[in-house]
């Protein structure tokens, strides 16, 4: 059998990690047969196994995906363009996570596995969040960890919604009122900055 | 038959619902059988459905139950006392709801049942957060339509956190950000009131 080149082999894992998410999404994490898997992707499922160890694997890997790309938002845009982000994911595709919450809290080798393979992007991310308290962005009384554990909570509450197809508060308020919250000396509100 | 009192039907309702909510936790909402809520209840189908029509309803009753004692806090003890309780809910049963996003999501029917008997809750949430912008508690250059949706949005995230077991941020944290985010006159944070 020729060795397939390093382009080919990435192109390949592209098109399984795309496929397994549309999956994933239509069916539902448990609904997502490897039949339904091979239909889906394109391919055998000795080819699909080869790539990617189980269906978990491709599920971690998915997630990873998800917050590498969140990571480059926030680092490269800001607050906004996360929020935005968020209010825009597929609540099919959020549904999958909904169903993998009992196994994140019963299951630690489960749970280990998605966050090891996050590690990398923590530090990135605490990285911009003190730089953005270094330049007035943030305020700089708190840590950078209690305010990305706000902004999570924030940023969590808005996939759950949308995930169940409520009707979405507006970016700006959403914004607005974590930025009064959060942010640092460039950002306070101040009683002339109202708000209709 | 002998017609059984109306306290006797109270306290019966309530042990169904309690048993329910145990079985729902356990079992997840598709793995409590009818005869895993006979068993958990102490009641055979015939009684339980005597009282509740569906295991649906036995579902829906549930939430109301939630909702009302969140509103009760709300109104009587204020924004911190429903973030400690968030944060003290059974993450199991928090899991049950989260089975059901999808189900609220994609099935019309199911959403206006579960919103239908909430109803009566909204204005009296809505009702308390005007008093608090007129008592300078919230701010007023807001709907209160508008801070209670950011409200939520934060309840829904330590919701989600805590059914994935993950550590939850300090209720100090929680609540003093969501205060600089929505606090009015009388809690706005000012330069001089640091935190560390």
């Amino acid at each position: 059998m020729p060795k397939i080149s390093e382009e080919r082999r990435a192109e390949r894992r592209e098109q399984i990690l795309e496929g397994a998410r549309r999956c994933f999404a239509e069916h539902g994490y448990e609904g997502a047969t490897v039949a339904r898997l091979e239909a889906k992707i394109g391919l055998s499922r000795g080819a699909i196994f080869n790539y990617f160890g189980s269906k978990e694997d491709l599920f971690v890997e998915l997630a990873v995906q998800d917050t590498a790309r969140m990571s480059d938002l926030w680092v490269h845009e800001g607050l906004e363009a996360v929020v935005r982000e968020v209010l825009e994911l597929d609540p099919a595709w959020l549904g999958v996570y909904l169903e993998l919450v009992r196994r994140v809290r019963t299951d630690p080798e489960f749970r280990r596995r998605v966050e090891e393979r996050q590690e990398a992007i923590v530090p990135v991310n605490r990285a911009r969040a003190e730089e953005a308290q270094r330049a007035g962005e943030f305020r700089d009384d708190l840590d950078a960890r209690e305010i990305g554990a706000f902004v999570n909570l924030v940023l969590n509450g808005l996939a759950l919604q949308r995930a169940s197809g409520d009707e979405p508060p507006r970016v700006e308020l959403v914004v607005g009122l974590l930025e009064d919250a959060i942010g640092g000396r460039a950002r306070r509100r101040t009683p002339a900055r109202r708000r209709s």
